[in-house]
């Protein structure tokens, strides 16, 4: 799995082949042929792995009694620091971005973060003061858009090294927002909680 | 051109050839080799020609007197139009962000519009009061990190049909950051004036 998401993390689906694949294993295309019949269904198996990993995480920030607006925050930090260090979960993430691989089994992309950023803001204890004019799905997807290209931005530039920064940055221009006043001081304490997940 | 782009466009850089472009002209390959020499060099052709554009309109926002911040939000406006309406825009943007295409002759992508955006929201008149914590140059890197996963979702999920009311959303949620206190009103007013150009 991991050979396969380092092959798609460095050349891309198009890119990718499953004989090269093989090669970072020591092996033979047709040894490996007999556990993934192509590159599509071996592209899903990384995706399909990366996802199942969050729904850990978000339990863990529910039990933890954080609220939607915090959770939202802190899942942001944790998700930078992975896609910055796991190579399955940037592989999966730009594989799910990647043009070629339309075939139709994989999620949508964005539509799972879009529900599950929805899901926090609706259900917010305290509830989350919307910016007039956005209803929490709308704001859910602005927040999700951004964060995407944040990625993408941050992998070209930097190889995400400088992501924690950017997240920051992107934190202290949308909470006013929500009307929090303290942004600064309130992205800080969330950024180093969210180092213990 | 309007063929490489078109070809790009579906494709993306990877699936596109020498030989589908010229069968789109109803030429051979050999016809076309005479003027491109190879794909790099088309796609090449296509970036700067897209960008070229850019310099026109910013002239224009310029000498109609905005401010920094008003210009900044009707270029995204035009930006996002000619991106959903306009092949070649929307390939000159993608193919930048196409990960196959690293090979240095390009202009690296997002440095150019945050410098853009930067020098609006630097050299405004009246000057923009910034989120605190974020600095001019900054606060222009969130912009266009967000507006770049925005097209790169409204193309994924609709075609860019739906980017006019994501670009919306977008400045309903970062406005506030800026001090603009009604920016409802603010949006409506600068999307109607930005149709202009």
């Amino acid at each position: 799995m991991c050979a396969a998401a380092a092959e798609f993390d460095e050349v891309g689906y198009a890119g990718a082949s499953l004989s090269s694949i093989a090669a970072r294993l020591g092996r033979t295309k047709g040894a490996m042929s007999y556990h993934f019949s192509s590159k599509a269904s071996l592209a899903r198996e990384v995706v399909v792995t990366q996802y199942r990993q969050w729904e850990v995480v978000l339990e863990r920030l529910r039990d933890d009694g954080h609220s939607g607006l915090d959770a939202t925050v802190m899942l942001s930090f944790i998700v930078a620091g992975r896609f910055r260090d796991d190579v399955l979960v940037r592989a999966g993430i730009r594989l799910q971005h990647d043009a070629g691989l339309h075939d139709g089994d994989l999620p949508t992309p964005f539509l799972g973060w879009m529900r599950i950023v929805g899901t926090l803001l609706t259900e917010s204890e305290p509830p989350v003061a919307l910016p007039p004019g956005l209803d929490a799905q709308s704001a859910a997807e602005v927040l999700v858009e951004a964060f995407t290209g944040l990625q993408q931005v941050a992998h070209r530039l930097s190889r995400a090294r400088d992501i924690d920064a950017r997240v920051e940055h992107y934190w202290l221009l949308v909470l006013p927002a929500f009307g929090v006043e303290d942004a600064q001081h309130r992205v800080e304490r969330l950024r180093a909680a969210s180092a213990a997940y």
